[in-house]
């Protein structure tokens, strides 16, 4: 793996872009050759054309990358989209037709046919419906939304081994998750905000797609049966999405069983030892209150999700709290994982 | 009413002490004789005894005030109790073999036979299960949770109508209900705490007392057949919790009989006008974003509650978020407006 | 004074705007009859037109008046300007030239010869500059930058009788000063950013006119000659302006003196009663870590300063801690006094 | 240096000490074989005797040692010294005199004659005065105050150059520097609090000591002829502290020069190699919003100082933004520098 494979960001200067460069920086596979933006920003050079945020330094070399339009004639067949949801749609396909690789954290084409919405410890699969993997043509991948794939990570050890029947899910999210400027600083501090738009329908929707079946001869997924319930609330954290989950299952096991169902959980990217997996992709605490966001958002460089506080639940069988990395796993390292697989798989 | 009625704190020094002080000061019917607090601050001016941190004034006359201990030899029949909950079941069973009337906020006897867990505009009913009401006998009122009382609130109005089956319960509690110094800020700047001792078994216990049938003839109540879920979490507001409620009801009305249930809900307190009675008791806001702490927290002085985001829950039959202050209406004001009930009731 | 002066509101959909009306709303003196805002808000009601966020409810008359373009045709003479900056230089001279009195909280005409720039505690008279009082013609006055208000409440009770030769002043501002959605959340939470665009040169340059002598013959302002140094940092407060101020006065007072100068100081606000004046004027505290936004900010409505931590410097002659509210004094009620002392001096 | 030198920490429970653990843990030279704290945890094993508040996990072999009490018995003669500083007198004087090595983060000896004040890159001549460096007798050498450390790493660079006279201080100081629990949430939440208890003084002495030079013949250090005014106030940051500074210098340079002396800067820990220190001792930013806590605290690892904002100053020559983070450089990771320091210099 000498040559790297070169790959674009698209929608570069926004906050899920400045996660992308910094988790790109230094990648053992894929090297930055493009960074495409709005025409505002296009022409400029990405150091005077972004408001860097992260709490790493901008790498020079890349500070110093002119700034393009996001137009299918990058110098790469890989892109990462971290577009904004209103203009991602048509971008993304005229990349698609265009013949290069999209892996999009945008939401536009996840609930599509023909689109893997894909988790790759759970659902790797799902890439097979994506015809002629090694032919030249187009194609789209998507990341899910950033409270989805924390808590399908959550879910899906228990729905393999117990099934899931109902997901009750109230989250607590952190501010990066809209962005930048994103949330007011008047309307967070010293607050709360119950609501984040159109965040409930994706959580209570894409689990179902993820968690569910690839049928090989209809090229289609059938969706878990699972219901759940979301409630979504803006808390002041700069990032790590907190939620308090009860799930039915079919089968109610022991509190221990569940715990070791997390814990002993390992998917495909560990066992490819992906670069970006997580060495354990569920962590589980005994300390009564963990996980914390500050604490534990960053466990396997982001890419892991905490659980604790596991107990019996009146309504349902049990409840427990869940933490992620909203824009390392939830974003756009889950989106490089999803490109690690695809690797792999042979897609390249 | 000329004369007021003389009243003492006890445990005057901590957060809910200030926030009754605050209340008290110029209240039309009582009048504040005598504070009491701890050995160490006994002997002390109020003044150099509390760490103020209310943010309105500290009254000079108040602060002027020489702090005693908390001994049943007070100048007043009516002692309004924000003890710790470590110390509040010995020194308040002191009061009351003294003869005192006390009106507690600590957790120690809510769920004791013969003491009434009050919400007035609930069940002012219970109050009957005290003997001889203008006798000279000490008597113990306990005020609920302060997430109880918000819960039971927006929970009545529909428990009557409809029928409360199931509840789920997320709070995210600000910090005052912690007490002072209570949670360390290290604790919480960008943080959340998923954990709060004691007070889910607080928020799935209280209700089925406070909603419970007084029985005359055995002196007792009946606890209303409800299952409630309560998952707590900590958040970096200063007054006011949040909660995201899903319910489950006998009879599932249209969004509109159910908002209307709330918005025309009066009770008792209302009838009699009670000073510290909000005008509505429950606030219903149509905005998608709304209520919010920093926003509504101190609609009616405190003393309402306020619910938004009414939608139908995949699992439930409605979800919806609420909000309460926590050391208003859920301490020091809802203890206060106990205190008036009584004196309407004929206590005094 | 039965019938009230009727008031407009330039730029009333932002924050210093939604402030304007929660402080005339109910005014003994002015009654808001039009409300003005840009083009995309003209045509719709005020409740649907602004994104409320005062933490006491929009009045119902208020919320339902027909927003209007700023255009000098409203029905009333006074007009409270809280327009940004960037377009109140043209607005404010044509409603000049339409022969309305202009009270502004932008900055664009203060540093202009012919214009007062008003603190009414301080300089009322500097309103003399101003031709034809009764007259018909269009009138602008201006109100102080909101960090500068404080500052100037502060220092002048020194300099008319100490002489202030030096004054360094850093600032730890509050949120609500720039506006909405003005600082972005994920730039604040965790963090401090050490600068706010032209704010130290409006605080090295606004005091030495305001402290500046009226010169009657030549109808301007000799600037009063302080040398000023401002550094100024944006905190995560919601309201409140802090300030550390070290100071070089020509006379060095005993601190006991220092204090009392501050303490006994009243102006012509306080001597006529203006509606909106504080009763004391400034504030000092004992307590060795007060002021603080959040304990002091509303003293006297959030119109009063507060001073605390007076000690001696090594490198001037005394050091403070200075708090004042910078949307109630330092902008919409610092304005509304500017035009009940206008209203006192025969303007209407 | 296969051999590991052998190093216990006393207060090993509270936030200083445990990031010395998270510092010492692989750390090259050192390797942690004692922890030591109060009577309360002593006889615990460590997992259990702290509330560990890193944001990274605990080491498993760290977590199982044994808390003992801290006395001179420990099998090590480095000892690193995160005692309250009430406690921190006593102490650390039982350990020198029963020959250990304490390198100490209190500030109890810092002041004392024959014990050095170091900040490695500034006046590690200063360990001269401590007698026969490879004696077996016991020795303090202290760490400054948090802020002082910051303030030095700015000035020293300027001092040797040009001469500081005078420097005007104001602090934006993180909550981690008050320890656990600290602050209390309610105290800081929408709050600042303008006092840091006897921060000021520290501030205002201890670069004298430290910027100034060491006579070999009285073995004492002249104290440099510099004039400071501190105004420390705390924010709601977690880590990194912020300074306004405005300097009055011998000779005033270009900016340009000012600029190159602090990022040319290099001192003996760079030309040693030293594992702790910092590539670049002083960052500047051209950036006219930075240095900010959550951007740069961790710039090398948390061991080098970050500068902006170089203005002119009407009542000094410059003034500056300066952050530094308390913790590491201002606390753990200094202390660990003076005794890599000590480990070149012979002392063991």
């Amino acid at each position: 793996m000498v040559n790297k494979i070169p790959v674009a960001i698209l929608g570069a200067t926004g906050s899920v872009g400045q996660r992308f460069i910094t988790l790109l920086h230094n990648h053992p596979w894929f090297t930055i050759v493009s960074l495409a933006a709005s025409k505002q920003s296009a022409g400029k050079r990405y150091k005077e054309a972004a408001n860097w945020l992260m709490p790493t330094p901008l790498p020079e070399n890349i500070g110093s990358i002119i700034v393009q339009e996001a137009e299918p004639n990058l110098p790469c067949r890989l892109v990462f989209s971290a577009l904004d949801s209103n203009v991602a749609g048509d971008v993304e396909m005229a990349f698609k037709k265009g013949g290069f690789i999209v892996v999009s954290n945008a939401s536009h084409y996840r609930m599509a046919n023909n689109v893997p919405l894909l988790v790759p410890e759970i659902n790797s699969d799902h890439l097979e419906m994506l015809e002629q993997e090694n032919s030249a043509t187009g194609k789209i991948v998507t990341n899910p939304n950033c409270s989805t794939i924390g808590l399908t990570l959550a879910l899906h050890p228990l729905h393999r081994l117990f099934g899931v029947e109902k997901a009750h899910v109230v989250t607590l999210q952190a501010l990066s998750g809209a962005g930048y400027p994103g949330v007011a600083s008047m309307d967070i501090v010293d607050n709360v905000i119950p609501y984040i738009q159109s965040e409930e329908e994706k959580i209570e929707g894409e689990p179902l797609k993820i968690l569910g079946t690839y049928c090989p001869d209809r090229r289609e997924v059938d969706k878990a049966n699972i219901s759940i319930s979301a409630q979504c609330n803006r808390v002041a954290v700069s990032d790590g999405h907190m939620a308090c989950i009860s799930v039915k299952l079919k089968v109610k096991p022991s509190k221990k069983d569940l715990i070791a169902a997390w814990t002993t959980f390992s998917g495909e990217p560990q066992k490819l030892e992906l670069p970006s997996a997580p060495a354990q992709v569920v962590y589980y605490f005994d300390e009564q209150n963990f996980p914390q966001p500050r604490l534990h958002r960053n466990i396997d460089k982001g890419m892991a999700v905490s659980v604790g506080r596991l107990r019996d639940c009146p309504l349902f069988d049990y409840k427990f709290s869940l933490l992620s990395h909203n824009t390392i796993r939830g974003a756009a390292g889950g989106a490089i994982l999803c490109a690690e697989m695809m690797v792999k798989k042979g897609f390249f």
